[in-house]
């Protein structure tokens, strides 16, 4: 009995000895994660074996969710429209923390060391800064008051190069910049930028802040290298123009593409792509589609232009020549495309199709259907290389 | 007795239930690989952590030897001088394959859908494609016989967008384009680009493949997306000139900087960095430096570029404001300032100081020097999200 005993004792210590040693480690270079919308829940993708490897359930309302991950691309953050805000370990397919930070939110950010999450929010409105490993609040940056009680809505958050985050205030009409790159957060406020901004982009390489107005055209474009500048109005046309157009829908201003020194950008309410020069900030061409874009994506090599639009044409995908600057392919992948995401180096393309609840996966040379999953009527697609990218 | 044999047995049955549970995962996103080129070693580091978690060994002859990653960020192809090709899994630090594929090899790439590996040799002249899962050869391409029973070396060797490798025959004075994107190889050839092409680079996006010439002076330029008008030449002053300066060390191309429409080029035997105007391909400026650049690197955000230097001068790296295009700080981090890496977001550059066997992390904010690691004359350092990029 004793024998046997020491003969347990001893195997249980050579067992914890091997599992005290450093902990496995699972490459994620080529994860993602899908939104399912309607559930309340993510799935788990694999782009190299194009599957889904598991779902996380339990992430509140998902509607306009979004998505930013971990540095090491462990975690992926996923901002809900209720104010949750819930890290998912994408290694164990759990929710590692989640909590609930704030009333009504529409997106965040993580900052360039990945020390920090921001969260922006319409209520209470202001930004909210939370620790990236614990959840806890850091920084809670209100919005302007409004003098009945609430503050200015947030939108457009994005990171900045030098640990800084970027956002806009729709109520009244400002730009403000969060620098975390000290201990202390220091707070850069332009205001006056126009009415109503309702979201925003930065330029790839992290140069341009650009917020688009839905109460006037025209956009609003600061230049982080040169802030001492302000804000400068770009782009005057921009917008739903003097007759006010039915607009189905706001274009994502993330769906910009900046390629080279040109912006291909949706026009607001037309069934065009607008061609920018990003030196002078100018229209200089425009490409007529088949609805009102959305998404306006290039592949990561640029060469071609995916665009999804608004209802009542949200079952088509059109591609853009970049060199041609002419329609060159029509997709219909069903009703609701409502977002595509490029593998890393761009050889494939996720489309997410919610009214068939698929989600289909394209070659990105030859514009074939390669494979079609079944996910719940799929919103956003992100794949885990953006957490080595700057403006998102 | 037995009541503390029973008290120890509980205790470790509590302990091995705890780490029977999921393990601890570590991701692969910050990670990265540090060559140590005097022992055949390699170090794997964290780039969060800023430390060496693991070494790996027996890797043969590291000078000059190059990386890249497997699309998961789970496997580093090592591409050794002595035509050594290993496979290691930087997830256990183990090598998981080895093979010695040539007598003289002289870099690598992995192609975009992350199936095939390819080298290029001295000897045998040619260009050598493996399956990047078995690394075993798929395709063998010879390049042109020179009638001695030798054939051309090949140099300047990249990954391009729709499954593509490009590289450049030194002897012969051609670029290859081999196509995997269907099952059988295409070989594209483009003749006469010019006197012994010794590098090459790819433009960020994958566009333009520009070979530097050692043979004479000018740059052959091929625009992949218009291959049909062949091989341009570049930049006819670019090179050592007339007077045939003396060159401590050709540049590397790779050190190249594309930021918007302005590249960024060593000089070659001189004390200067060049500034090229993308759309004509025309020098537009110069800026002087501390000595002949190696490589010309610039933060992921390109706002700055930082600069290494050949001998007698590899001892400094000086910054250069994008901006002002003037030198804007000059750091001395010792003798054998081989490589600089920036971390994916660009907070922080990894710079290895052979001499003096360390690796040296400075902020690229404040230009404070924020940790010094130890490893043995160590050169190139390559971060897991070049696995996500085209043209490496």
């Amino acid at each position: 009995m004793n024998s046997i005993k020491q003969i347990v004792l001893a195997s249980l210590l050579g067992a914890l000895a091997a599992c005290a040693q450093q902990p496995a480690y699972m490459a994620t270079g080529d994860l993602g994660v899908v939104i399912e919308r309607a559930d309340g829940k993510v799935k788990i993708a694999n782009t190299t074996d194009k599957t889904f490897i598991a779902e996380v359930a339990g992430l509140g309302d998902l509607s306009h969710a979004s998505i930013v991950f971990s540095r090491d691309e462990k975690y992926a953050y996923v901002f809900g429209r209720d104010g949750g805000l819930s890290k998912i370990d994408i290694t164990t397919h759990k929710i590692a923390k989640r909590i609930l930070q704030g009333g009504n939110s529409i997106g965040g950010a993580i900052s360039q060391d990945g020390r920090y999450v921001a969260v922006s929010n319409y209520e209470p409105g202001g930004v909210k800064i939370f620790d990236a490993n614990t959840l806890e609040l850091k920084f809670d940056i209100p919005a302007t008051a409004l003098g009945n009680g609430k503050n200015s809505k947030t939108v457009g958050l994005v990171d900045a190069p030098d640990s800084k985050f970027v956002f806009s205030l729709f109520d009244t009409g400002e730009i403000w910049v969060a620098d975390l790159s000290g201990d202390q957060l220091q707070l850069q406020k332009f205001p006056g930028i126009g009415k109503q901004p309702y979201d925003a982009l930065m330029s790839p390489e992290g140069r341009y802040y650009i917020a688009g107005l839905f109460g006037e055209d025209g956009m609003a474009l600061l230049d982080l290298w040169n802030t001492d500048k302000g804000v400068q109005r770009i782009l005057d046309h921009y917008g739903m123009g003097e007759e006010k157009l039915p607009v189905y829908k706001m274009p994502h201003l993330e769906g910009w593409t900046i390629a080279g020194d040109k912006a291909f950008v949706p026009a607001v309410g037309e069934h065009k792509v607008l061609v920018i020069d990003t030196h002078t900030w100018q229209q200089v061409g425009s490409i007529d589609m088949a609805g009102q874009p959305v998404f306006v994506m290039a592949r990561p090599d640029h060469r071609y232009i995916w665009v999804n639009f608004a209802h009542p044409d949200n079952q088509y995908i059109q591609i853009i020549d970049v060199q041609t600057q002419k329609v060159v392919k029509q997709l219909e992948p069903g009703k609701g495309v409502l977002h595509m995401e490029f593998t890393p180096r761009g050889e494939a393309v996720w489309v997410s199709v919610r009214d068939s609840d698929q989600v289909q996966i394209y070659d990105t040379r030859t514009f074939e259907k390669l494979k079609t999953l079944e996910a719940k009527s799929p919103s956003g697609i992100f794949f885990t290389n953006r957490a080595h990218k700057i403006g998102l």
